[in-house]
């Protein structure tokens, strides 16, 4: 199924540049939790009940998850690709981009490093973990669709800033990109079901506080949209490479 | 009219080149939209209206619109130019850069973007979306001025940093110059009309919340305002190119 | 006193790069004041007194200004250099990087644009522009030293980023870096002086709204602060260039 | 120790490239200061008393802290590094990036840089500077991990994007992506512990304010987390170059 660049390496699994790739996504997956998880216990200690009751709140959760995403899929995108999120890991799987061997890697360090996060932050504040959780009145099925309409735009942003081959200069930015539009979302989906978008994100603060209320959505929900974003950038956006082809890049003013 | 660059390729309704952009400005603008007009409705979630009646409010409706515009543009510049509002297209299409069967391939695809996102976000939220409106004392021909005003800064800004021939590595943070003029301007524009600057964000909500008070200052302003601007860009700051002119790009060291 | 770069051209006064870096420096202040002042009426549409009191209305006006001038940098940086502000002007001049002729007209544009903006505020809004004053209980020196000292950090971020010769990739985030410090700087300034750093942004507001209060401090302190900035980087920081020097830019992994 | 690139030159101590780059560590230390403890000082002023209680004034901190340190770094990375952290200069002399001699430079002039900015607070605000302390309830060890643990994110986002020989363009937002790491993780630990991450943050307000509690957190945890995180990045996730090694970087697309 892999179209391109796909394959396995025979040394795969004990090269050293998987090794780090698999470091690197265990220390910003930390990062990015660390962040995220931790706005929402801060908002706990100032406030004394769990955040996002208000617009402010909304602004400050939605900035941390942004933020420290931006600042770790920028510490990682050279080393591993920068996916920091199983739902990135498997859309790239489906577009034949990564191999099996170096996804799994990939997801076992993903959720090590959100249970790490989790459980230096339980120390720390002192206080049980948040989680995710469906709001009141809105049902579980339409927080399936909400996560995977927004698991969909992160992904297909991150193909297009980080992995479409004809991205040029605007790989740059992609990190900044991929962390944005995580926290546009949160402004959207926060008080719906606290726009996760991230399996990993979910799981670890899940585990340590021991909350599971509705897990299965927000892992679901985030690996269909993925997939969904996966495919259809890598099979109906890149075009086709066909070795005689010899036309550059679509420029803005080449049209 | 069009002085450079635009031309009716005979194939151009079927080319692929033209079928994926028109993909990305959908996929684009339903990103946008969903975020935008979204961040209203999880403010109508909190407090049980519709948002905008405080600071905090003002800022999470403009952050939202501004990170998942520098997303979206971002996930299609290098695609289809990265317009996302049939205003850019507009001034772009007067300035003669690109061709009148790509623009009405491109509004489409803006329209079709952003009815399916308000079509999602009425069923995720079980809410009936807002849309723009004139608020109480301003009065229609202010909206109107304020809505061409400040789609002016907007497409100005679009031509600067992703058109122009000259604009260089400028061009690598163009998706986030105009992201982030788009929530600048709601910050100013939000409590007097919504500040839409983009008939495409302003007609899916109002479609499907069928909610369509002053919705013609929604399509006249911007379309309007763009105009100006790629008139403006297109005539007066790019330097006319003659071929024997051999300046290379004005750079701030070279004057 | 220049030391390099900076001439006199015969023809500068009417060659078409000073009219369209003009007119740029005129569209970029339009955009910059419009959003920044306008922001502040937006805040007293919702209040119904001018903003600034509260930390979310801060973050509202700082933002405002933040995103606003790092576009309206983008848009002109390519065309003017990307002043903005007579401030910057003046530290560019004083440095030996652009000539008298070509600041007088750089400083005519500005004042006109902020001018220009006040008016379409006045018009849209219906409200008198706000201009900047000092807080009860704070007193005119101070706010003149903190407009001195908010706008060298300005000036100097501005010759760092966008004017070092020496500042290769960097060059590509001057505008976000000069928006920026802008807003942190409000963030700052905005209780105690409204943190100007901007003759342009504080003359136009003034003369529409007729408010001269202290408007002195916002002359005097940012000519001279950018007037600091401008030399202390030019002949302090910038190394002389010697023809025989052959070492390398000095790159952090260098040492 | 120190694997590559670091090395003592006989006259480092007094060769002009020195002398610049501890001038530039002080003069952007000194504007980060500024804005990060003159935040507080701006929101003293509107409610009369320390910043930090509520989700919006956390947000106004944040801000001021990252968008500032975002231009701070900016204005320095091709002259010293931009360190403006005596934890990441730390960092990096145990990675063996920089010389003991330019180390001890640095951090003379960041804690300098630090001081001269309270100094001024102290004077346009005719108020007390704030320092850091642990909130009611924290713990001082806990406030000590919290700091270890954030900085170690600092230093490794810093070590990645900025000194990383493999960085490629990935440096051109290396300041951005430091200066927002540091404003997620305020929104983290701001309620806890203030959250500075950076010694000389803190010296210099506790200083001109004398307000001495917990400094001794304030100057272990980060120098501790620092040294973690340059140490794991050096020898962990660069790869040891070997002369006949011909792979080139790993790119996204390249497994």
């Amino acid at each position: 199924m892999p179209r391109r660049y796909a394959f396995v390496r025979a040394d795969e699994a004990t090269h050293p540049d998987s090794i780090r790739a698999t470091l690197a996504e265990f220390i910003s997956t930390f990062i990015f939790v660390f962040a995220g998880e931790g706005s929402l216990l801060a908002l706990g200690k100032i406030y004394g009940d769990l955040g996002g009751n208000s617009a402010s709140e909304l602004v400050a959760i939605a900035l941390a998850h942004a933020l420290a995403l931006f600042a770790a899929v920028s510490a990682s995108i050279n080393v591993s690709g920068g996916h920091v999120n199983p739902a990135v890991t498997f859309g790239t799987l489906l577009g034949g981009r990564i191999s099996v061997v170096r996804a799994i890697y990939y997801w076992i360090a993903q959720l090590l490093g959100s249970i790490v996060a989790a459980l230096l932050l339980r120390l720390v504040t002192n206080m049980r973990p948040v989680g995710f959780y469906v709001s009141h009145g809105v049902g579980e099925w339409r927080g399936l669709i909400l996560e995977i309409v927004m698991t969909f735009g992160l992904v297909y942003t991150v193909y297009a800033t980080a992995i479409d081959p004809k991205r040029g200069s605007l790989g740059t930015i992609a990190p900044l990109a991929i962390g944005l539009i995580v926290g546009a979302n949160i402004l959207v989906g926060g008080p719906f079901d606290g726009a996760s978008m991230n399996p990993a994100r979910a799981f670890g603060p899940a585990l340590v506080g021991w909350r599971w209320g509705n897990q299965w959505i927000y892992w679901v929900g985030p690996l269909i949209g993925g997939a969904l974003a996966g495919l259809m950038y890598e099979y109906m956006v890149i075009p086709t490479e066909v070795p005689h082809h010899t036309h550059q890049p679509l420029a803005p003013e080449d049209y």
